[in-house]
């Protein structure tokens, strides 16, 4: 693998150029930060990217976890991985100082996400799954609940898990079956299967803290019957020690790649000794769990961004290193190879993944901002940045997956045959990579969250809001007569954007929900380029008012490379709406029409 | 894997309905054939498939050859294979009779190709790459030649390889360095490395016959100086027994998947003892493997289409079984959950799939079929065929591989969680797709054939050819007035490819060559979105007329199908040309400019 994986200077730029961290410093929750803080946290983030979580990638990916007597053995790093984020604070990094977290905004606390993503993003699933399942803890759960686990969840020693899916119950949670039955004693009693359980089990933690999804006896069908509790792994008994928790581990599931991390199929209360603790109100588990599945779907796109990342620079290093063929003019089969990177298509391929990858990350850290504004605000303020992360979650999680296989698979071809032999790290990034249009909710059931959720709540208002601040964009840059051409571009886009929009929820208010919905998918993957190509536009904003300000040579040259990469997404990726407005105005039902005896 | 991988009801439909195979009976060469032998020949393909190749599908994948003491062994089936694939008569099924092959038709002979690959890629490729070798040596070479070795190829019991790339000679030829040495006995002595040759050794063949491009010694520099030899692995001694012929597998590549076939780094002459046979003109060499090169760039597009359909019926059977979820209509929540076919996403995801597949196959039949007009006509009609199989190879090449990856991975989609985990074959087949796009040519080499060489060729004489197979189809289709809208569309897009290239063209003749080059990928994603385009109106023909011919009821049914995946290629996919064309035309030289300082 390539020395580097991440560009520290464009992580920069991002947080203090384009997203301005520091500004958040002014609101009480991040008054004892400061920038230096954030540069602490990110250049500390960046060394234990590349001393603690790179050197495993590849010997994780060859030695995945194995089931034995049934236990989950998985690689010994992940203990000395657990280890240090606990005690570093990166499990806790944005959790409030009075539970012993580091109260960093989102903003930055996504950056080493990334950056651990990017190095080896099986390793990383354990720690940030802990923070997740923890701050679902205390947000929803009682003092008591919240002393029993959070310290020693955030110390690393206990790894938190989300043990939603069932059998039956993938994408459709509304019908999860395991059961939890009330007793005299303050717990539940839990029975039931749990599938597909990421770091479900594991011989490097202490304990496993599964935050549950089940059904009290009795309550209601569907997806208003479902209730929240913790199941731990082990329990504590009357003297304090642990105990068995009646939590069986019946299998693991051998995945073609992200293999560092074990899934899990769980089996709980088979000897029916099974104990939850129920977390917030019953019936609620549904929307409380939402909390951490937000939260979780950012961190997909994250790490999605974060592998296409790793990817690029490998190709990058190999695409500057590797001598083939000459320019088209060179007549003289004597004169030498030039590196391939001189090859246009070579270039095409390289500024298609940096545009993914910049784009997406840049949109990520748009709605870290939005996590901190959401916190630090109220009222009015508080719900638009409440909605905008409502309508961006889908497409941060979409657009940084779908577009990130793309990436990928882009970076591997820039290698030839060697990108698909496993001498390089490219093949393993290409498996990798694949996870994440499926897990935390595959693209399908974005596109439906987007569409039929999203953008029509509260009368469109997330929609309204979304647009506003694309505008408010466009409106900016088309005061710099050399990004007018772009911000026009943009606004076209925006405007189709609306149309398609208009179109779809008009067959919804004809009753037609089976059409309205229909194409959801596509709808998604427009809203995406859409919101990219606005990200794109605010990066150029920034890149604008910094070449006002003299910059040093080397950053001249940074900015000259992000102005050419922001004009290859509006020349190259942009115009892909063009396609889709069509397809999207005139489907017409087609694919509902094909009846399934068909096919 | 599901019991179905291909359709036999579609390659009946192409074959006869759509190729009129039986027309070919009516040429001298194909005089002793009949429809009844076609279809012997594909009903015994299907049952070799399903009984020969499909059950070692998965077990080659998760025993990859092994490179021990210097030998590489791989699966022991693969003897049996080659062995029927020997005795059956398809190694040699397009070869003359007179050398004792079956003399079939290329658009017959393409099927069986098609089905083992679906069935069980790697294994495919023992027998094709002994086939491709075997005719390049009965076009170019000896009878000396063709007697020493044509006939244990033929039967299975040697094994036949294209020897080309070299460490530093990858996609770029001409710098090829093996040289061959003259000597005064009728052969050449043999020095240099290979890499990337695929079956290059293995121990269920008895012999292993290269046919390798290497410089005479002296020859000059570049494409120019470059020939063509057999070179064995065993070579006759006096007595007429095998003796070592000085040719070494160095290492063999741990690949991400096609991880049946060995893929070796082979040396020859260490020991300055290598004998190679000239095959063809000195110098001529690379002409003369182009023969053999377009005929495994087919071959290619054939395997991606194959890999395609088995995972499209792997998905189709999940989607049909699998239940989860309900209608957006369904509110009640004790409502049984419906298969997810039902849902149009997944519809959608299995019609995109269809539309890839059956198109592609299309158009690698219709491949076929002028491979054996050209076979038959002389003068310009051959003239004709030879022009269109070379504008067509690029695309049969690039459009299944590049839109098979897509389309296996939309398979892998339908599937979930489970389409990530290898108790399901959708992981394999999308490991195995990948290197569609890198070997024989990556995508990039085939963007640069199609718009450099071949779109310019005989004052583009092969693309006017082109042009005028698909206006011919759009003038008839536009009689049939349910046809028409669709022809009409095609048509515009026709319109659109000839804007683009006569502005691509025009840079040309400016003496603009990088720019002209610059965007030749694209520009071969968008010449292959119209000819597969093409290819669906003249299956939507096809069944137009069977319709009118009172077809049966399940007929009926098939050919409702086809139509309706043939809206659905002309609603979802050809309107992607949309932004391909925008891109095309305003990038100007957009990417050439990223000065390579700036990535």
């Amino acid at each position: 693998m390539s020395e580097q994986f991440v560009s520290e200077r464009n992580i920069r730029f991002l947080l203090y150029e384009v997203f301005d961290a520091s500004s958040l410093i002014k609101y009480p929750r991040y008054a004892e930060h400061s920038q230096e803080i954030f540069d602490m946290v990110f250049e500390t983030a960046l060394k234990l990217g590349r001393d603690l979580f790179k050197p495993s990638f590849r010997e994780m990916d060859k030695n995945q976890p194995e089931f034995i007597d049934g236990c989950v053995k998985v690689h010994p790093k992940v203990r000395e991985i657990m280890k240090i984020c606990g005690e570093g604070g990166w499990i806790s990094a944005t959790a409030p100082l009075e539970l012993g977290g580091q109260q960093l905004p989102s903003l930055v606390g996504f950056v080493p996400m990334f950056i651990y993503s990017a190095a080896n993003y099986a390793a990383s699933v354990y720690p940030y799954l802990t923070a997740g399942a923890a701050h679902l803890i205390y947000s929803f759960g009682t003092e008591d609940l919240i002393n029993a686990y959070i310290p020693n969840m955030y110390a690393g020693k206990w790894q938190g898990t989300m043990a939603l899916t069932e059998p039956q119950a993938g994408s459709s949670l509304s019908d999860i079956t395991t059961i939890a039955e009330a007793t005299d004693h303050g717990y539940y009693r839990i029975r039931g299967q749990k599938i597909f359980i990421s770091t479900g089990d594991h011989d490097c933690a202490e304990n496993i803290v599964h935050l549950l999804l089940a059904r009290v006896a009795g309550a209601p069908a569907g997806a208003k019957g479902i209730s929240l509790f913790v199941v731990p792994k082990l329990r504590s008994d009357e003297t304090g020690g642990l105990v068995s928790n009646d939590v069986q581990v019946t299998g693991i599931y051998h995945k073609m790649g992200y293999r560092g991390a074990p899934i899990t199929h769980l089996s709980f209360g088979d000897n029916d000794d099974c104990r939850g603790y129920l977390v917030g109100l019953p019936h609620r588990g549904l929307s409380h769990m939402f909390q951490l599945m937000n939260e979780a779907r950012i961190a997909v796109g994250i790490a999605a961004a974060g592998i296409a990342s790793a990817a690029y620079y490998s190709a990058l290093e190999y695409s500057r290193e590797r001598p083939q063929g000459r320019p088209p003019a060179a007549k003289d089969p004597l004169s030498p190879q030039v590196p391939i990177i001189e090859h246009p298509d070579v270039k095409r391929m390289l500024l298609f993944q940096r545009a993914i990858v910049e784009g997406s990350l840049s949109l990520l850290l748009q709605c870290g901002k939005y996590v901190d504004m959401e916190k630090v605000l109220e009222g009015d303020e508080k719900e638009k940045y409440t909605l905008l992360l409502e309508i961006l979650t889908p497409i941060a999680k979409t657009y940084p997956a779908e577009m990130g296989i793309l990436s990928v698979s882009q970076a591997l071809q820039c290698l030839g045959g060697y990108g698909y032999c496993d001498e390089f790290p490219l093949e393993q990034l290409y498996r990798d990579a694949r996870i994440h249009t499926i897990h935390e909710g595959t693209t399908g059931i974005q596109g439906l969250d987007l569409l039929g959720r999203k953008v029509t709540m509260k009368n469109g208002k997330a929609a309204l809001l979304f647009l506003n601040e694309v505008e408010e964009s466009i409106d900016i840059a088309k005061i710099d007569p050399t990004l007018k051409p772009y911000a026009d571009k943009l606004e076209e886009s925006v405007n189709e954007l609306k149309k398609v929009t208009a179109h779809l929820v008009g067959l919804a208010m004809e009753g037609k929900i089976d059409l309205f919905l229909a194409d959801a998918t596509l709808y998604l993957e427009f809203f995406g380029i859409v919101a990219i190509g606005w990200q794109w536009l605010l990066q150029a904003l920034a890149v604008k008012k910094a070449i006002r300000g003299n910059p040093s040579e080397s950053d001249l040259r940074f900015y000259q490379s992000k102005l050419h990469t922001f004009r290859y997404f509006f020349c190259y990726e942009l115009p892909k709406i063009k396609g889709l407005t069509e397809s999207l105005l005139t489907s017409n039902g087609l694919t509902l029409e094909m009846n399934k005896e068909l096919f």
